[in-house]
């Protein structure tokens, strides 16, 4: 867990990284989320512009994922001689809420100007991508301990598919269960997208990991009944305060978590902390179409007519979060001291 | 509104009743709840074995309609020649949860003994939907005052549907909106049967009341939005302390409603009332195939070998609920005191 960043092999299968950089050709292959857990099926990508509608259309998704999939795009542009301005401004625009996107973007510009253009590029965008699993890894190290035995409950998916590989919520699960803790997981289905149905309980299944699919609104039932211990998700952006960003729903269950005496911890690497953003006001919330609530897997749900709503994100506030939990450690309220901290003490810790 | 029961004309479209009853040839129609969006398809049934099924797999739900449904099978069974006892007991070993069932089931065992057989237990049968239909148009008349101008939240479908026609909860929107408040309903769509997306908006929608659709994780976002004024569900079953049975999911409701000072009210006629039941812990939660939830309308969402849960039920406790609105009229806290008098004052009332 504690192995030098370079020792990460992001082609170890048990990473289950959902991105994989073909660096002779240089491609970049995306599993596409919308179409499992019918099917396993990559999808290459040549171009900025096809991984910026891959990101849109949700065949990547996930905070982490999003942003090292943007990092590649940028390469790619590159590559094909596209200009970088507007390649980052059209990898920017597909989605507002998930920070880590405008995060590996600046990051990948600050490489503009260094000598080797698109062979740079690259070069930075496998190591976006190795550092996030790494991250991963310690974010499992550090959060294994404080999940105690019995159930988990964890919403949407923020695990190995939404990162680079091994996940955060899930990789804290990963590494509890490495630890010998009994753990179960329930996982929360995730209306409108599914991502528990379809991609939480794959990737735990996957990886041996005992996982039972509920839906969303059968948690705050099963907390009355004494048959959650905890529960952990990841983030889509952390505001300075501790105001959490996450997949629409996370908010009602950290307010069922707060009623039942259950400990909600928040999983995420440090680029998901916008220290620009003062509060969970100032996060954008994603609206997306009404006709991915009207529709489930391509079938209609209700009548023509009816109006709906998608709110994608909600913001969960601090108060309501036991902990925060990344590569550099844990964070404790109150989270406007704790976590510029984790900042400075990077380095120290490893 | 206040019209004698013996007025209640169950033809009457606008009261979208599920039930048809064929007293030429002794056949009780079904509106197919399954079906609906898609298609409006009326089933015949001609045995109460039939009807038991049908009760069973929910092609009519709703605790007053499937009492009125086994009513009507009882009477079926009459005119069939089988045996009562038998007949009574398939019907009521259909779904445990709802107390309308076993309370339909009793009102009609009392005429078994009367003169007149078969014909008797038709006479009640239809009694007992008409009485149905009365208690919904008294309870809206009763809670329509009670809903503040803004947006109403409903989860699953106490509606027209889910009653002899005219609906409970949904009953009080009727009446509220007639009356000229200005509303509109949020409709949860409540998983994993959707009765809320195929249902709730259905009705509403062709009774032209301004309906919006989410999905049940989204009400506690726009509850700290500010966008709930107030919410109002059904019943299965109230116990004498108050304490209400309903569908998967008004628990998480409740407690995300009184978090945010939004007043949470019950509507339901007497005969969900359960005064044998002393609280919601004595009340039976079906649980019922998983694999209704890992599917979605024939749909597999999750990955082979996956295990999912399926309470269909979860019990709110009465210091939640700001009201309980019956038809004898409305029902406030303390409920040990309140719910006893709405029996001896009902025929005061009118």
């Amino acid at each position: 867990m504690s192995q030098p960043i370079d020792d990460v092999d992001l082609a170890d299968p048990r990473l289950l990284s959902p991105l994989r950089w073909d660096g002779e050709k240089k491609e970049l292959w995306l599993l596409d989320q919308l179409a499992l857990p019918a099917m396993e099926r990559w999808l290459p990508y040549r171009d900025h512009q096809g991984v910026a509608t891959a990101i849109r259309e949700m065949v990547v998704r996930g905070a982490p994922a999003i942003g090292i999939a943007a990092a590649y795009g940028l390469a790619l542009a590159a590559f094909r001689g596209a200009p970088l301005d507007e390649a980052a401004a059209l990898l920017g625009a597909t989605r507002p809420t998930a920070v880590n996107l405008f995060w590996a973007l600046a990051r990948m510009r600050q490489h503009k100007v260094v000598d080797g253009g698109a062979a740079a590029l690259e070069k930075e965008a496998i190591a976006i991508h190795r550092e996030d699993v790494a991250a991963c890894l310690r974010i499992g190290a550090h959060g294994a301990k404080l999940l105690p035995e019995g159930t988990v409950l964890t919403h949407c998916n923020a695990g190995a598919l939404a990162t680079g590989g091994y996940g955060t919520a899930l990789g804290v699960i990963r590494a509890a269960v490495a630890l010998g803790t009994r753990l179960r997981v329930f996982a929360d289905e995730t209306r409108p997208y599914l991502q528990g149905a379809r991609l939480t309980t794959w990737e735990l299944h996957k990886s041996g990991i005992d996982v039972t699919l509920i839906t969303d609104n059968m948690a705050g039932h099963l907390m009355s009944r004494g048959e959650v211990q905890s529960v952990i998700v990841g983030a889509d952006r952390i505001a300075r305060n501790g105001d959490t960003a996450n997949k629409i729903g996370t908010y009602s269950v950290a307010v069922l978590a707060r009623e039942h005496g259950v400990p909600f911890f928040v999983a995420a690497p440090l680029s998901t902390l916008d220290m620009k953003t003062e509060t969970g006001r100032d996060i954008p919330i994603e609206e997306r179409n009404a006709a991915e609530v009207l529709t489930l897997q391509g079938v209609r749900i209700a009548p023509l007519g009816i109006a709906a709503r998608h709110p994608a994100f909600d913001v969960t506030p601090a108060r309501l979060i036991a902990a925060i939990i990344t590569e550099a450690g844990v964070a404790r309220p109150p989270y406007p001291q704790s976590l510029p901290g984790l900042f400075s003490t990077t380095t120290a810790l490893y």
